[in-house]
């Protein structure tokens, strides 16, 4: 068989798996997988470094499908190259409850699907962190343990997103070479030619973002490999902008966008069968065939093994912390570091802002743990991001650790993720919680996937005073509560912060988020616990003078005010608790019978939040006291905007009294 | 006094209004308005056609602050330029509670602020917004009534900003060549240099996007004067790339960041006050430097009464036509037209989705209100945001009804705000519900600043099947409904969605969102009501069989399942009555009395909605049923996953029957 042929049959294995289940599916998006299918096949038979058998393999390189509705492409392709979960029937049962072939590549359903795709962008956003944290990690243990490539392969829609400016800037900028492009460009999209909506000359703004580009026929297998040939040896990260039809050999609807997002239909499908010379029926693939595709999952045996070889002749210690590192386990030590950081916190009681003592209890775990890797939305003195351990990454020095992320708030989480997902980094960053709204798609995925991205999310109430309502979050912590597993902390002290970290780095299964203050506060915990209180979500933290007839549940900044509203009802008469509740999440896992001791029945059950209501009733009722926010901001000074939206110690107890009284 | 001086004193005004009120404030931002002080002299002096005396005037030119911290800027020129609401004591009480001047522009505290700003990048959205405005006016009024410009500040922050791709990609694509961007480029972000985080040429950039570009020296008037008049003339929208120095005259921290975002210090501003030759003291501007500028704010009084006298001389239908637009009021026959459609609804009782029915309504409304400019960001077939009136504008033909926003639903949003602020046009526009997370920072500036952006989000919930989860909005509902002044509706059927499009256009003091479903809905309002029922917020759609044991509260596409229930429950003897709840937010705005006839107090109160439980509280309290998603969808068949997670009818009767006999 010539080296054509064989090249585009393997090709069309792709195509007429993808063309079959979306048609078995009724469901899906054929039009992609068609389309890039001759790229994807060079790429994974003569480029990728990859181990269907070990799919784990640390030094393998990243293939990241950010056009994510082409999953058939990735699922073939693991099928096809032998990937033992992915099964025939897996492909079969496409885009059905409970298979691994969702509609979308969801990270953790099957091996090799590196991240979950299909929001637009993400993926190519995922890619400058997994591309970043090859470089990091390369500067840590060197090439012999890691030297990989991070392959993306991005559609139309990922380039018109605005997350992908944001990703392909960053990565121009950190001259990310190992970082390759692919775009499907196939002048289709789902309104029809993408010169409804676009005009770019995507070529040019690649190249004035820092990267090396080269456009060649998608359909060319020699071309593709004389591109991914350069993409190897450039000096900046590459785009190859790979000229496509989408749906290539679907005889009447190729080229169209009646070929993008649903099947094909039995007749095209026949027609396609003709028009590509395929005799085979749905989902069979001929043994010689899927023998070559086979074949190119053991091209990089040989390579993993020898990479074996390496570790296994590093020293013990290298080898162990690179093994750490990888599995995500914390360093021995952490535990006792943090214990004794707050050992000293119940002497000190510093009185600073959240966002300071956020910056204290990172000074403390950044010392002992070599992988995290800070960062900020420029926002650094800000964020309070930045400590003593954590010099900024440069093109020329990727041997640091911490990513001056550029006015590029979703783009950097998206990164986080990627670094998150790459391995052997921790990621930490932030910006103003105000922000997080430009950040939440990432967020939400990071949610989704259940990978460790910690959001440093500061300024995170009123408390952030003459910078007005557009900088105020209101509604942010309610927003971010209401993503499925996703942790978000709100700590009142230097302590709970200290806390806040240690449980926000021990999540490896749930991202987290920090809401930290710029205001000062004073220290609510004043004797040492060596158990991690935040760990309940909710603890009691003064109890009441006699039966409790008041709760007061706040967070953060609030727990100040509520200890203070105590001091003021128990002054009148009404004993009162305070509990504070830096995790909603957290305290929701907690049994029954915790949760109703800390719920307590006292008879006027207060929550003070600088935020919504929404969520709070859980733990107050429907006719719980609310001190917190009806509505937006305002610019003025802190003390005046707190009195301003009746947020004080005073407002608290005439509204519990009234209550009382009432 | 030579030309130059005079311009360098005027702008000089700019930067000691701005450095005083700062340094009062002890918050604030100086670095930008000093050092765009020149820019913003020549175009508020020489070319921006507006007029302090009628700040409303239809055909005034546009002047946005897209860099909103430097507000300062904006707060002097309207102080110069006479706007009778911007006192000196208002500059005086910068950031202060209460006071016109808050911490970023706040459309509605004073004239002459276009937009609210401060979000990087927001203002460049609008912008595109504004210009495309003016050019579908322009296109139905003719150059006599509309033909003005668009100006943009933006700093190295909004260029930096994902949107800014969007946005600029939109209008190049469309070709919005009345549209100036002139980018204060000073390199220097809140980190330091820009630098540290971006390599960007940003000048290619914007040429690969469609505009002309041109880069000056930014405390140059001659070269502003002529960027600018090259600007009118431009056949693309134009970036003017104004080499500035950050905190212009600052003796020791001009061209650094310590500029950005402090109050400069006495010695710093007295030190300011000698290298520039200002001898005044703080807030006193002298006299003929004052007048210079209140001429300049007569500047255009002349055109503003030849466009009167061209208002007055058109045909009456033609200046009424115009003038209501402006208003913002509706035309005369629409509320007819929906009774009449109703009307017909009730004998037709179609089963569509909601999707479809929005659409239904559309070619209602888009038939009376010729106003109604559609959208979508490349979903128009999934959205049915199109109708038989909407044909899509292009770069050749704005007297169209129809933009193909492309993949861009935050360039999208903030664009519809544009269009919104511009007036004369009412913008709603599409994605799926789960992107509204990329649109979101520009869904809240629409709330924060109460105009009439009519969000179209479909696919609202796992009943969109196979997609999965990356797709299917979870948390959304209860996300978007966090948003103060933001009113989300859920319509059940297609009686439901005319009603709730009637209110979303009747709303022009807050935006809204219309969350759609996927599949089809049976008609559960069968029988015509003349009243918008769905304007309560919430209503009894089927009451019970006796005195109510059960009360079950739902949304869209899970009122089919609610009303099922009840017949189920009915059936076991346990009476049940059903509240549709189309939109909490109005449903908070009735009276006490309605709120307790609606919640009422059947023992077991439910709730069902495919979303999560946050919020639903206020309905059940917390010891009531939710029936709904507890975590993230799947990819599979609709059924399989209604079935999968619990949401049907026999679930909730199951549930209901627990607790009755528990």
């Amino acid at each position: 068989m010539a080296s054509r042929e064989k090249h585009d049959r393997m090709a069309n294995a792709i195509r007429f798996l993808s063309m079959d289940a979306v048609e078995k599916a009724n469901s899906g998006h054929p039009g992609l997988p068609m389309g890039a299918a001759d790229v994807a096949t060079v790429l994974f038979t003569k480029f990728l470094k990859f181990d269907p058998a070990n799919p784990h393999w640390p030094d393998r390189d990243r293939f990241i499908l950010s056009a994510g509705h082409g999953s058939m492409l990735l699922y073939s392709l693991l099928y096809l190259t032998g990937y033992e979960d992915m099964t025939i029937d897996e492909i079969k049962h496409f885009r059905q409850l409970g298979s691994k072939t969702a509609g979308h590549p969801e990270y953790g359903h099957a091996t090799g699907i590196e991240t979950t795709t299909g929001p637009l962008g993400q993926g190519l956003g995922n890619s400058v962190g997994f591309a970043l944290g090859e470089r990091i990690m390369n500067a840590t243990f060197g090439d012999d343990l890691v030297d990989h490539h991070t392959y993306v392969l991005a559609g139309d829609g990922c380039l018109m997103e605005g997350i992908s400016q944001e990703a392909l800037t960053l990565a121009g900028h950190l001259k990310l070479n190992k970082l390759t492009v692919i775009w499907d460009h196939n002048n289709i999209s789902i309104d029809g030619a993408v010169s409804l909506a676009d005009s770019t000359d995507q070529l040019a703004r690649f190249a004035a973002s820092g990267w090396n580009t080269i456009a060649i026929d998608g359909h060319d297998p020699e071309a593709i490999a004389q591109a991914l040939e350069a993409a190897k040896r450039s000096d900046k990260p590459m785009l190859i902008a790979a000229k496509t039809t989408i749906g290539f050999g679907a005889p009447t609807k190729a080229g169209t966008n009646k070929v993008h997002g649903s099947p094909l239909g039995k007749e095209e499908i026949a027609g396609a069968r003709k028009e590509l010379g395929w005799d085979y029926p749905p989902f069979e693939i001929p043994s010689d065939i899927l023998d070559a595709w086979r074949l190119a999952g053991l091209n990089s045996a040989k390579q993993r093994k020898d990479w074996e070889k390496r570790l296994a002749a590093a020293s013990a210690d290298t080898r162990a912390e690179f093994e750490r590192r990888m599995r995500g386990d914390l360093p021995a030590g952490f535990d006792d570091a943090i214990a004794d950081y707050k050992k000293k916190l119940a002497t000190d009681k510093p009185k600073v802002a959240t966002r300071k003592s956020s910056e204290m209890a990172l000074e403390v775990i950044n010392g002992v743990v070599p992988e995290t890797i800070g960062g900020s939305a420029d926002l650094t003195g800000s964020n309070n991001t930045k400590t003593s351990q954590t010099k900024s990454i440069t093109p020329d020095d990727y041997g640091q650790r911490y990513v001056h992320y550029g006015i590029r708030e979703l783009g950097m989480a998206a990164a986080m993720n990627g670094l998150a997902l790459h391995g052997g980094v921790i990621p930490y960053s932030g910006t103003f919680l105000c922000f997080s709204d430009y950040a939440r798609p990432a967020m939400r995925l990071a949610s989704l996937m259940g990978i460790r991205s910690i959001f440093v999310m500061t300024h995170d109430s009123i408390g952030l005073g003459e910078d007005g309502p557009t900088h105020q979050p209101v509604e942010h912590l309610a927003a971010l509560r209401a993503i499925p597993n996703h942790i978000v902390f709100r700590p009142a002290d230097a302590t709970e912060a200290a806390e806040c970290w240690q449980l926000a780095l021990e999540s490896t299964t749930a991202p987290a988020t920090l809401a930290l203050t710029r205001q000062n506060l004073p220290a609510v915990r004043t004797e040492f616990v060596e158990e991690n209180l935040c760990g309940y979500g909710a603890y009691e933290l003064a109890t009441a003078d006699g039966d409790a007839v008041v709760t007061i549940f706040a967070t953060g900044s609030e727990v100040e005010i509520a200890l203070a509203a105590r001091t003021l009802l128990q002054g009148h008469g009404h004993p009162t608790r305070v509990v504070s509740v830096p995790a909603f999440e957290l305290f929701e896992k907690q049994d029954e019978a915790y949760r109703s001791a800390i719920i307590g029945d006292a008879k006027v059950k207060v929550a003070i939040e600088a935020g919504i209501r929404q969520g709070w009733d859980a733990f107050i009722g429907t006719d719980g006291v609310f001190i917190g926010m009806h509505g937006f901001g305002a610019s003025g000074e802190i003390a005046d905007l707190y009195k301003h939206f009746g947020i004080t110690a005073e407002d608290t107890a005439k509204a519990v009294e009234a209550r009382l009284h009432g």
